[in-house]
């Protein structure tokens, strides 16, 4: 059997000289002639990329070009507008981080800036979390710093890491349609914060957005450093190589150039019509095997290297945002997807890989592995075994005894980490995920589930303004949370009040008075005075 | 329907005054009578568990009791010996993080010790790192830093972050059997680093490890600084109530005494026989409603506060190492587990809530919810809204949104966060694994699935010893993989010889010269001469 697998490994091999990347599929069981079935499928898939690169309305439904691919190579972009316009900003970006950099534009209180706040969300979080996160050398003379949830107390927590280098802080704001709430809340809180030590907000910040949305608007009308704009054509999951992570990048240090290169070399590799010679075009249909084309396996991404700790995140993101969808684009209802986790080996082997080799079999793995262990000689923890030999050994260790137990996975494998590697891992799952998308017939570039979720958290709000207005209006009165959902004419609401008093009554600022009772969903509240 | 949902809510509502705690089950679609027809399932599973905590040999095959609880309440140990030895152990602790944080111990060029650095992985990593990242506070007098893999390159940037910190650095070397590879293999990084910059790393070293294991006896021979026991009926996983979690945890500040507490309350409230009110029965049995007793949906957890965003990695391993068997209790095969992902709201709705909505229905969600935002007052973010309080419209909207699409979920609730809370969330947690391994009759306590990664990794290294020695007994010589698989009489292993030649090659510590060739598991090899 080690001799077929080894037989099956060399037949299957993808691999890339330069850039170098391998990707082995030898450990998918996929059945002979599986590949050559799925060709006309895939190729289909390829030609709807290509159509979707050349300007097409490939997101139907909101009408939107998806261009991802046109920033790192602007020259294919639809029009020589869009082209300029990107080669401009790029310029933009690399410009205004020097500057910064090198301390020719200066903090409030003078001196250079020497942290970064990005406050931002989903898409527009990830993208810079995994450039800082893989890249930012520990030693570089910015660090970063994020607000990426409307959780208070984290806010918080991270003000409290700056301390005072609040003047020496330069704060991102990042949200596309100048509008998402959770960026909006650490906007005003970070305003709050610098205000508080006497602060110009403005001179500190920086907005990247849609030209003309709420928060350009803003951000001219209140003299921000700079502005840096988005484009409907890019999604927040696809937006790593546009400003939204770009410029995080560069005023970190990180090679933007050697990014964005190893990002538009991986386009050329996944736009190969040939199934073999096509990573992306492998990888999908591999999924396609994996999950039997409608996620019923789940899709466990582990790198063998701590900088790409974050990157199973990313790819969580990127992947289920966009094929966890109901309709097909045929208007079917489909209910598509692939669950993606995630951490890093051999740490993960301690937590699941127990389950992985003995539990359910739910699911196949994708190994990242680096070849290159660090940048300099390592020192020897046996004699003649390095650190690193055994980080590979537990890789293929687990591998093997995976294998063993008719687990599939699929290995991809790098030379070195770097800003160009970072880059081909991010087109590449970007091509795979369009094509796969292609394979199941959805939309991969909307997310029309996710206004539900906004939506009703905008109900909670409106209620707890209509309960508090209530209240407010009644002095000292006790109402139970069925009363008052019966005065204020929303009686269906009763659940959602009882929540929202319960969390208003925990904290000070609503000044809510409860009379606890057992079960407390029996308890009265009241609105004190302003004392 | 909204009504019916609240009087579903009202009648299942787990709450407990005193440590705070509500569990609502009522967006589980469990039908009537399901509770009923569970209860003597789950009464079986609590009797096992009484007997567990009275010092049966819960864990079969290895033979061993299963103690963690007796590490919040002591008194309940089988005996007076293990009773004294854990109240020595947490005195013990608690004086020694007392007197290096008063500076009474110092750092080997004098002052105090302002750095730990954490070297331990899975069972000995996790724990450390969810109490440091959700109690440490950010401007605390001591920081820490954590090797928790084999990677060279990951221990370099940790290193690089430390820089000349390191004298002032309190090493702290975790691994129950003391045989740990990768922290090993990160102890003897760490030393080689402390000796590069003429520090005794003995005079900064800490281990806790099982009495006379080589860890501990080497520990002992060289001097270090303090040696802190653990035992045999304590598994990794559930370590975080021992030295493990609780002396990174004294040393950074965090209230030991609260968390100890917080877990021993709660393990109070999950001894309760009547299942309506332990909610450790009724999360067990959720999880069998959800899972279909068989892993077939995932549980996804997303609690809504930055602090807790390691909590669902540390259920991954809590749960999935517990319950991913192969084999029950009575030696079938069963391939047993619950695949376990999340990070936290709302972030991650901007991530995959997308395809929860819509897609694939194989999970159901777990929110944890804190009702209070933050110690003190909050500014608006609209007129009479705060940050906290869309924090909470997020939760409780996807909530709704989920349900609307028959998706399930789960939410627990706590009044605020502080170290009795990750206490009683892990008791919590810890007793729900433990009955509903009673439930599907799985050992909770072993791995045998781990060994065989292990194993597998060995074998990758000894196969490598043997192609460098090969190699070095021939010159210049350069053969193939095969050649090389054929001479040393390993003809199976061809493919891992390529995978470590390939390894090897990237790097300059075995001095493999290769002669590329396409594709290239043609290529040849070489050991270069010590020139």
């Amino acid at each position: 059997m080690e001799a077929d697998l080894w037989l099956r490994y060399k037949k299957y091999l993808f691999e890339n000289v330069d850039p170098f990347m391998r990707l082995d599929i030898s450990r998918m069981n996929f059945p002979a002639g599986y590949l050559e079935e799925m060709t006309p499928r895939i190729r289909q898939a390829l030609r709807e990329m290509d159509s979707l690169e050349a300007g097409a309305i490939a997101n139907a439904d909101e009408k939107r070009m998806v261009g991802h691919y046109w920033l790192r190579a602007p020259e294919r972009a639809p029009t020589p507008e869009i082209t300029q316009d990107i080669t401009n900003v790029v310029a933009a970006v690399k410009s205004f981080a020097a500057k910064i950099r090198q301390g020719l534009v200066k903090g409030p209180q003078g001196g250079r800036f020497t942290k970064l706040l990005v406050i931002g969300i989903g898409g527009s979080a990830l993208g810079a979390q995994l450039l800082a996160h893989s890249l930012a050398s520990p030693e570089g003379t910015i660090k970063s710093y994020h607000f990426d949830n409307t959780d208070p107390d984290g806010m918080d927590m991270v003000l409290q890491e700056i301390g005072a280098g609040l003047a020496h802080t330069l704060a991102i704001v990042i949200s596309k349609s100048g509008g998402t709430i959770e960026t909006r809340n650490g906007m005003i809180e970070a305003m709050a914060a610098y205000s508080s030590q006497g602060l110009s907000f403005a001179d500190c910040a920086v907005a990247i957005t849609e030209r003309e949305s709420l928060l350009d608007r803003m951000a001219q009308s209140q003299g921000w450093l700079m502005r840096f704009p988005l484009w409907d054509w890019v999604g927040g999951r696809t937006s790593i190589t546009s400003p939204v992570g770009l410029l995080p990048a560069a005023l970190l240090g990180i090679d933007i150039d050697a990014f964005l290169q190893g990002a538009a070399k991986t386009d050329e590799l996944t736009r190969r019509e040939e199934v073999l010679n096509n990573p992306a075009a492998l990888m999908a249909l591999m999924w396609y095997h994996g999950t039997g084309g409608c996620g019923k396996k789940d899709m466990i991404i582990i790198p063998y290297k701590d900088r790409l700790a974050l990157f199973p995140r990313y790819l969580q993101q990127l992947v289920m945002e966009s094929l966890g969808k109901r309709q097909g684009r045929n208007g079917d209802i489909v209910n598509q997807g692939i669950s993606v986790f995630g951490n890093k080996g051999s740490t993960d082997q301690h937590s699941y890989v127990q389950q992985l080799r003995d539990g359910v079999d739910n699911f196949f793995v994708t190994f990242i592995e680096v070849l290159q262990d660090r940048a300099l000689p390592s020192i020897e923890v046996e004699p003649a075994v390095t650190a690193g030999d055994y980080l590979h050994g537990f890789l293929h260790g687990t591998r093997e005894a995976l294998t063993e137990r008719g687990r599939e996975s699929l290995t991809l494998t790098l030379r070195q980490f770097n800003a160009g590697a970072l880059g081909m891992l991010v087109a590449l799952y970007e091509r795979a995920v369009g094509l796969y998308a292609g394979l199941i017939n959805v939309n991969a570039y909307h997310q029309p589930g996710v206004e539900a979720g906004k939506k009703a958290a905008a109900d909670v709000i409106r209620l707890q303004n209509k309960v508090l207005t209530f209240l407010g209006a009644h002095g000292d009165e006790h109402f139970s949370v069925e009363e008052i959902a019966a005065a204020i004419g929303e009686p269906e609401a009763a659940e959602t009040i009882f929540h929202l008093l319960e969390h208003a009554a925990a904290n000070v600022d609503h000044r809510i008075m409860k009379l606890s009772a057992q079960p407390s969903f029996l308890a009265k509240y009241s609105l004190a005075g302003m004392g």
